[in-house]
């Protein structure tokens, strides 16, 4: 099919007329499908099968002897910290275990950067003139922005621009001493895909910032989750910062949940020397320690990272085929009609998808009528307002192959027709 | 033997140089026993292993069906929060199930209130006029003192009665509208052992505060955690708030630390609805949800509120003899000397010991250097400043009941030996 700016407005009302015709029939399906969230699929989570009867009776101590049963160990096991080590970046002794959620250490650092300080020697960010803001790479993740909305944080879009964001814009904006952090997810970025190239994690380490308590908030969530035989590796943030004379600028964070157990997975925090003792010392006041035996699960399940890889491997094995089936139906449907434009992500959960501006709001309406619920328009950019309006982020994991084949069938015929709506309503140049 | 005080300056010599020939046998005897922290032994961690193996391969559905391995499910299954009711006083659709700490959730709706405010009517604590004070029954939980230190709240210690905190003095602070909340452990509490009368808590409940948003932090740690055959019951705080025009004043606080797993129980939160809420909406920027394996693993493991207060009562089996090894000791050494009293406690997990004003951090001292470690003096007070430098808490449930039993005898003698001196150096009116 051509692009649709081509065709006159009589073909234009008789192909949406046909478009509709389509939809319509595939409402009538009653699908009932959910693409809104990364979650991992029941078949996913089965590979971690083995972890549901551990430690089992009897064997509840870790490598050094300790009963991981009760109180205590506030850094995580030693043996859990040095099998993640390579994943994130740093020595087991700069690495701290959480529990299930890397959003809540996410949350947690901010909150304390925010009303502690991010040090002894630092006012609290509440406390210092000026409200504080946030650069957020947009696309991104609404969970991070939800979080500088709970707080009051003001947010500063910058754009991506497919191997991480605007590095000259960031410059110009971290300058400003009002701007005390950024959310990065540096590798298979959520919803885009893409990764941060050397250059552009050289430039963040480096950047002079306004704010000496500036900090990266590095959600490194999809370190290991690949989509093709390549896997991936990014500058190592922590040592570039060192390297930079910034040696406490990032935070990093990553987890399992989408490893192993998504509500039971384990959290990961890695950083300075310094930010790990902060770090531990705010915790502290909040805890006794984490779960352990969650620890001792993970890691005699795992075993390595050479273990850890492999289990990756099973998991791509079962979600590879889902992010085909999308990018065959986008392709199918709406290939040279220039009202979307689509990342093929080599990692990651997710696929994003431009569509005409003006129509994302839409797509995701018909969607919902269709039976197939999307993630919200809106979602992946700050306060949930995307400036454009055409931004979509597909999750293809959690459906079934075949679900996903239905519903991608749908989407695209959601996208097409909303595009020839809009086209007819008020023809516009495409942005594709 | 009598009181010291009676005793003239030349045999109060010669038994202080007796004393302290046992001490300095006892010392030699190289002991190494810790008894710093109300932590379960391995013997009562033990009664959870059934719950090691759990859920078991392929059987990780909740009651409703759902997969207890994904994401979701904020406020804790159904099943686990009907199971925990009765002991929070609370419908389930009032609680929430947090992950293993309960801690944690205090230092989170402390952090909230003082940042985020208790409601979206109320400023949060720290942008009212006045620094934000919180009332602390004395002796108290350490940990809930180092929150309130960490984030700047001024504390205003009240003492305990016996059974409860002085009412009259409470009533008279809580007046003020800078007070904005109080730390309360109404059984068996933290180490006094003390149960608060039904008066008390009806006190709490319907006393005039000057803040509006004022909050009472009701950590009821020791439930179920009874040392006698007599289950101690309280009166019901949520019940009692409402009944005096207060719904939302009190957070109720729980944990299975001490039931199940100490560093892999769950942490339980009741309050009003509108508290509930509250709570949900915070949490839910911070996590997408707990570890419902490990509600699972509680739910199945001890089934219902009978199966939990079975399971509590072969606690009491191991525990019972520690507490009367720590009373028959102090008895045996002090009784009529004058120097010391001590609680009796028929719940919770502590001795409180008065030695004479002005000897706990000798007495800790003295123990240390003959491998006994107790919780630091000054431990139980708000800063960690006991003024009259008595108080001493012992927890004997992690020792052995044979280390429990040499500690105790060296305690006894510390304290005996601690008094004797501090008396020969100058002769002073005892306390007890």
């Amino acid at each position: 099919m051509g692009g649709i700016a081509d065709l006159s407005a009589e073909d234009l009302r008789a192909l949406r007329d046909r478009v509709r015709g389509e939809y319509d029939l595939f409402r009538g399906r009653g699908l009932q499908i959910d693409m809104t969230r990364g979650k991992p699929s029941p078949e996913q989570l089965d590979l971690a099968s083995g972890m549901l009867a551990l430690p089992g009776n009897g064997d509840h101590f870790t490598e050094a002897g300790e009963d991981a049963r009760n109180y205590g160990g506030l850094q995580g096991l030693p043996e859990v910290r040095a099998l993640f080590a390579p994943m994130m970046g740093a020595p087991a002794e700069r690495i701290v275990v959480g529990d299930n959620s890397s959003l809540a250490l996410m949350h947690d650092c901010l909150a304390w950067s925010l009303f502690k300080g991010v040090s002894s020697e630092m006012d609290p960010w509440s406390q210092q003139s000026g409200t504080p803001a946030f650069i957020c790479a947009v696309p991104g993740y609404d969970r991070h922005f939800a979080i500088c909305e709970e707080y009051g944080i003001r947010m500063l879009p910058v754009p991506l621009t497919g191997h991480g964001p605007d590095m000259d814009m960031v410059e110009e904006l971290a300058a400003d001493p009002d701007v005390k952090g950024m959310w990065c997810v540096p590798k298979y970025s959520n919803p885009s895909g893409e990764v941060y190239s050397t250059e552009v994690i050289e430039r963040l380490a480096a950047m002079r910032t306004g704010a000496p308590d500036f900090r990266l908030f590095w959600d490194n969530a999809y370190a290991v989750h690949h989509l093709t035989p390549q896997r991936h590796e990014i500058a190592n943030i922590l040592e570039l910062c060192e390297q930079a004379g910034n040696p406490d600028r990032a935070f990093v964070f990553a987890s399992t949940s989408k490893v192993t157990l998504a509500g039971a997975g384990l959290a990961l925090f890695a950083s300075s020397a310094a930010n790990v003792k902060w770090y531990l010392a705010r915790a502290g006041k909040r805890t006794i320690g984490p779960d352990k035996l969650n620890q001792i699960r993970h890691v005699r399940f795992l075993r390595n990272i050479e273990g850890l890889h492999q289990h990756m491997e099973a998991h791509r094995a079962l979600i590879e085929p889902k992010f085909d089936a999308v990018i065959g139906a986008l392709e199918k449907r709406l290939s040279g009609t220039g009202v979307a434009r689509w990342t093929k992500p080599e990692g990651g959960y997710f696929i994003c998808v431009d569509g005409m501006d003006g129509t994302a709001k839409q797509i995701v309406d018909l969607a919902r009528q269709a039976g197939v619920v999307l993630t919200p328009a809106g979602a992946t950019s700050p306060y949930g307002r995307d400036p454009h309006d055409r931004t979509l982020r597909l999750a293809p994991t959690y459906p079934s192959l075949r679900e996903v084949e239905q519903a991608s069938e749908g989407i695209a015929l959601c996208i097409l027709l909303a595009a020839l709506e809009k086209h007819i309503d008020a023809p516009l140049a495409h942005n594709a």
